[in-house]
């Protein structure tokens, strides 16, 4: 069985949770799925929810910071949730950029965020 | 890795979506993380969105019927959402009742309905 990160549509936006680490070959299909996803739903906007990693390593890193930037030239705003503290201290200190323009401290507020963006 | 059905907070609800074929264990476990999950957020409601399942067998029918039952107890109120056609036929056929008082045709409208209920 192929394990895949769900991703929901709710109103105009796509909610993703990683609720469980991720190997290469996950991160790469993750990537694709909500590039396609987002595609077919015409979705507007992404909240990527990372409230349950607590651990990311570099490759992890850039296919996310990779996955952002798509997202962006595919014209959809996204909006990064629930980073934790050691995976933040980490990013920082390996000098790892997402690119996220627009963070929120959890998923209700990046929603509410990305919605008023959108809305905006 | 544990593969689990990923459950999120939203507001005062958690949203469950099963995104792939329930094996007997996952479903059970699925019944225990949803539980352990209500009890640790104290939502009010729950969307069990099941739009990606277009199978579904008596043993894992019973297990989520069975859900259904044990948040009803938990005092939570419980909206299904996205049942397929073959899965309702098979329901239907095999005279499978999951007990679901509230149902809805897809997450959006289940989200606003049991908002609509618990704000009632």
């Amino acid at each position: 069985m192929s394990l895949k990160v769900p991703i929901l549509k709710l109103y105009d936006c796509l909610i993703v949770s990683i609720q469980w680490e991720l190997d290469d070959h996950m991160a790469m299909m993750f990537q694709e799925d909500l590039l396609n996803k987002l595609y077919e739903t015409g979705a507007r906007g992404v909240v990527l929810d990372l409230t349950f990693v607590d651990f990311m390593d570099s490759y992890i890193a850039k296919v996310i910071g990779d996955a952002i930037n798509m997202v962006a030239l595919m014209g959809a705003k996204l909006v990064l949730t629930g980073i934790q503290p050691p995976v933040a201290i980490t990013l920082v200190e390996l000098g790892i950029s997402l690119n996220a323009n627009s963070t929120a401290l959890d998923l209700e507020k990046g929603l509410e965020q990305l919605r008023k963006e959108l809305g905006g």
